[in-house]
């Protein structure tokens, strides 16, 4: 391959995803490579917006319940995330966060499974995943141990007859290795365990087929490659042989089957609405449903290609131009494995980043020692990456990154 | 009191609390009584949602979780809900849905008091309230009841030495009626029970002295009496004195002590930031804020004495304008007892509200037989009161509640 601005911009002139970037706000010069942290805003969210605020809101009033459609905004936008995960439109609700309808799905599991008492996961899992196991556990008081794997390489090996839950992160936050969905699934199901998957990494950055792999349970996160906006409320899925037997213990009035007829004893919806509870965020659903509305237009094997181009180009250039700077590749090298990130370990990984931030390369640091680099094949092209590439090269070779301003640590970092 | 419409005007030409009105949207012609359902928006919320929008988000991007303080609004809304409540600062926190903060709190008081069993409600209370102790108690598994009173002065008499938690909602969703919080909370502390407020129709609506009461935990709503918009978060209040000590099990990264450490174990924060759980919806968030900012130049005292005014205008008015067709008071005629809602019960209530809709005069329905009209003093006047009034006995009188078009019930009524 030859590494090139040119051949970067020859690539881009090319790419069928090329017309998508201009539906974003990027302000010019910025390379954006933490959309897989906070999606950019698609321009269609200012307009709907404005309606939501002024139309609905402050004109319609209560009435927008009904007339807009606010009543059944968990399922209409679950349907549109649906096709992208494996699943029909019925079997996803978007409501709550990702922790939280995780909390749903893992309570629901370990009732499914009441003799068993493990629950598999991975301690490189993302820590809030973890957390909710452990909060729900010394919650039940029945004796649940969370069993974490040290190599994700050793999910089989800890999946045994003692296994309730098998809860897996599909895309590793940190190093973007990805799990094999149906094999893993498979040998849960052999084994007498359920499966909940978490797809905060996978959906809209690469195909995802639960149905397929006939999973259990599955959570993710809208705010990531799907744009849905600061703190976008997250989607749960239930496969359809589990809705009227799983049972979660956050049961509010929205799971209700009869949620206006205001009785006093609670009767689980029979369809994935018993996973939600409360009033959902109006607003903040709101401003998910046009950034959805892409995906009517764009073909999810797409975008997985464009997304290995992206990062195989990412890697050979940074191994390439930045070799022998203490950069070590943290991702799996072979794209099978890999999701739509590329994250590097080096040393004084904060600075760096926060140098690169300077220079409007937005990526993350993950403690200890990860730069993490997302690449959304919407709206990031090869000369993003090529000059994304270039701008490390020379804050590496001239020592940018020590400068005092880039060593102190933000309280979000 | 001379009750007639000139004497209504000269009420508002000397109504304090009357250049509050114009901060608020509200289309000409509309008297709107449903506040207590969803609040009008005010008219900062634009500019700020515009800036949240176009500069936090498209522009910033992921760098305004720290640069616009996104990361601070749980507390940073908390703190001004708090002199509202009768709480410091640092006791209350804007995060998820009140249903699932009533989860938390309730999750925490039945691990405060581990060998009891009995969780005291009312049976009219708000139906979530409820189904939340029902999917928590068959969750826990320890065999928690449900002791539900049918009147509301009957709390003395379900307070014994096998109770748990008095878990209330301090002003009724459909009658308006006021419990006693200082006298309740002392009695059930008195048996050993700790006491949980819903104060959903409460906040903003009438002055809340959770600390003087020496309450344990409250959660509350910010889209009623608040006007945070359609499903604002909502919040929750815990005492300084259990913070360190209350254990919830929806422990997300955002109850960490260290939230960016992204350490495999949950080591609660030693704050009230430990019922925080995920990420959250920071557009619904930000819609409230300058919602709230309206409380620093608003004395809740002024608005309780208003409410009461308008309150007593409207029950007077309707019992005067509106004899003989069949409505009958359904709150407490006893000021001291009755929130800032007057409801009325009627054979035909659905088609009546739905006549009075239909003539822009919006309150609200509540199975079975409940008209409910919500009195906000910030944006309603003794004019509306009047001219609702006058609507309601026009239908009354005209038997225009008996077309069709208002017998037909929508999917959320």
């Amino acid at each position: 391959m030859q590494i090139n601005r040119d051949n970067a911009e020859e690539r881009d002139s090319c790419d069928p995803l090329g017309e998508f970037r201009d539906e974003f706000v990027l302000r010019p010069g910025l390379i954006y490579l933490d959309g897989n942290s906070l999606g950019p805003m698609h321009v269609s969210v200012r307009e709907r917006m404005q309606a939501c605020i002024e139309d609905e809101w402050a004109n319609d009033l209560i009435a927008s319940w009904n007339t807009a459609g606010w009543y059944d905004m968990p399922l209409r936008l679950g349907a549109r995330i649906a096709p992208l995960i494996g699943a029909d439109a019925n079997d996803v609700v978007v409501t709550d966060s990702t922790s939280i309808n995780l909390f749903k799905v893992l309570a629901a599991a370990i009732r499914l499974n009441p003799g068993r008492k493990v629950i598999v996961s991975e301690r490189s899992n993302f820590p809030t995943d973890l957390y909710m196991v452990e909060g729900l556990s010394a919650f039940a008081g029945k004796g649940h141990e969370l069993r974490l794997i040290d190599r994700p390489e050793d999910v089989a090996q800890a999946i045994d007859d003692s296994v309730a839950v098998v809860m897996l992160t599909h895309v590793n936050y940190r190093t973007g290795r990805v799990h094999d969905m149906a094999d893993i699934t498979r040998m849960a199901h052999e084994a007498g365990a359920l499966v909940v998957w978490d797809l905060a990494h996978s959906t809209g950055a690469l195909p995802v087929d639960l149905a397929g792999a006939d999973a259990d349970f599955a959570v993710g996160c809208t705010y990531k490659y799907l744009n849905g906006g600061p703190g976008a409320p997250a989607f749960v899925y239930v496969a359809p042989r589990l809705q009227t037997v799983a049972e979660q213990p956050l049961s509010g009035w929205f799971g209700h089957s009869r949620p206006f007829a205001f009785d006093p004893s609670f009767e689980p919806a029979k369809t994935i609405h018993r996973f939600l509870t409360g009033t959902p965020p109006v607003l903040s659903m709101t401003a998910l449903e046009p950034a959805l509305a892409i995906w009517d237009r764009v073909d999810i094997a797409a975008i997985r290609a464009k997304s290995v181009e992206l990062c195989e180009y990412f890697i050979a250039l940074v191994e390439q131009e930045c070799a022998g700077f203490g950069l070590e590749l943290a991702s799996p090298r072979d794209s099978a494995r890999r999701g739509s990130q590329v994250s590097f370990r080096h040393e004084n990984a904060y600075a760096v980043m926060q140098a690169l931030i300077s220079r409007d390369v937005v990526g993350d640091f993950r403690a200890p020692d990860i730069m993490r680099f997302g690449f959304a094949p919407l709206y990031i092209g090869f000369v993003d990456v090529f000059d994304a590439v270039a701008t490390l090269s020379d804050i590496l070779q001239s020592n940018a990154w020590r400068d005092d301003r880039f060593q102190v640590r933000s309280a979000v970092t």
